[in-house]
């Protein structure tokens, strides 16, 4: 496939203190992507058309369709008219499981769920984090969010795309992934490291949004320990988060920030020892 | 049925450079809200739990599901234990054109669409807005921002909550949502203005968040002329908003904003003369 750009410049009437100017700036492209298995499609995402392969890869992830890369046979990006479609084959026992899964959420009539079904397919029980010693210092939460900042290449162009990125204490920002949706952006990272090999258990996910519940979710389901994000989490956010005993920090900003769940996993400066 | 809580408080434990403290702090409720149409849910939307009448009627119209508020028989909310059913009943003529809409999305082998059937969904063609000599002042744009901060009571109390406004020349911001989700803000406001008989022909769409593609759809859906954000536009919200004929205002500072669309409908000063 040709390569399909991620941003593009517009001519847009500036009004300023100081005046009107006719000029270009850069904006986020997004497109309708769709995600579809053996064919059919499962959702379909506005997106920005990058780290497509990552996308359909995190995606089945994070919304529980594979455990693994592995379970993954081919994903083939095809390029339609307005937007792109993500063939994704299923190997056989993955294939078979969410061929279940697409029966279910049909209903028994063939015309879908009725609300309490569909509630409880949102609230789906998230996986709980492990509990490993996982620790990172006050100093590790500030730079995991300034570091991201140096990999936010389309957003330093457009002012206006979400990160998302893994940080290992000692290493830093190993993955970071951006994209105009927040979710999307989570689920590219979850690809990206799932490619590349790396446990979701051996580091802490960082994104540049505010915390609902579905990034929670996400971030369980990539077995993180821990999720940073520079703006709020949601009252549900935080209580998934508490239940899956995932730390949730938030609020980063420079060397402050809040953490609203299991604290226990981060150490603050010389006031606290850590065993 | 009960008023349910838009906010909870938490406690966190709150980093901060003077040292740490535990405190409690206010955040947005957020749970999954299911829109059922004749006892089969269409979609689940995570959102805030207030304004739900607002919110099964507005996203009824900018989904295309009905053209008006008349075409709704009855909107019952139910309760469940996790979330909320929206229970919404269609009069004759809609029921009828929304079960072919159902029947066709769930395509000729009832296990969905294919992904080219399903971008044309998602990019479904969006009304025209008409072209009625509607015009604001540079300075009406200011205020339409403004204005809509005073009527933020949750984000004033969470930080972290969108809204969505009506802003109509000489009168103000006649009407606004809030929700964790900028699509649900605007849906609700899209449902408030339809209760009220306001003609979204009649002012600008107020967003406090970026403009995607689906902003400008469901903008379009109101009728609304302009639609004016605090952040930025995708490249496929502008292409979309310069096909409908929609103004799109977006990156609103105090007094400098820019305008991408239509330009002709904001006056710019005394440098321009107006007709």
């Amino acid at each position: 496939m040709t390569r399909l750009p991620a941003t593009a410049r517009v001519t847009r009437t500036a009004r300023r203190t100081g005046g009107t100017a006719v000029a270009a700036r850069a904006v986020p492209e997004e497109m309708p992507i769709a995600l579809s298995y053996g064919g059919t499609t499962h959702a379909v995402m506005m997106a920005t058309p990058a780290d497509l392969e990552d996308f359909a890869l995190g995606f089945s992830i994070t919304e529980g369709i594979v455990a693994t890369a592995e379970e993954i046979e081919s994903i083939e990006v095809q390029e339609l008219g307005a937007g792109i479609d993500l063939q994704i084959r299923l190997r056989d026992k993955a294939n078979k499981r969410f061929e279940a899964r697409r029966r279910r959420l049909a209903g028994p009539v063939g015309c879908g769920l009725c609300g309490i079904e569909s509630i409880d397919e949102a609230m789906r029980a998230v996986p709980a984090v492990g509990d490993d010693g996982f620790i990172l210092s006050s100093g590790d939460i500030t730079r995991a969010v300034t570091q991201l900042s140096t990999h936010q290449k389309l957003h330093n162009e457009t002012g206006a795309v979400h990160a998302a990125g893994f940080y290992v204490a000692g290493k830093g920002i190993v993955a970071a992934r951006e994209d105009v949706g927040r979710h999307n952006a989570l689920d590219k990272l979850a690809g990206a490291l799932a490619r590349a090999g790396v446990d979701g258990a051996s580091g802490a996910v960082v994104v540049t949004s505010r915390v609902s519940v579905e990034m929670v979710q996400k971030a369980a389901s990539m077995g993180a320990p821990l999720i940073a994000a520079v703006s709020a989490p949601t009252a549900l956010a935080i209580r998934t988060a508490e239940a899956a005993g995932m730390t949730l920090v938030a609020l980063v900003r420079g060397e402050e920030f809040d953490i609203f769940t299991h604290p226990e996993r981060v150490t603050i400066g010389a006031a606290r020892h850590v065993a």
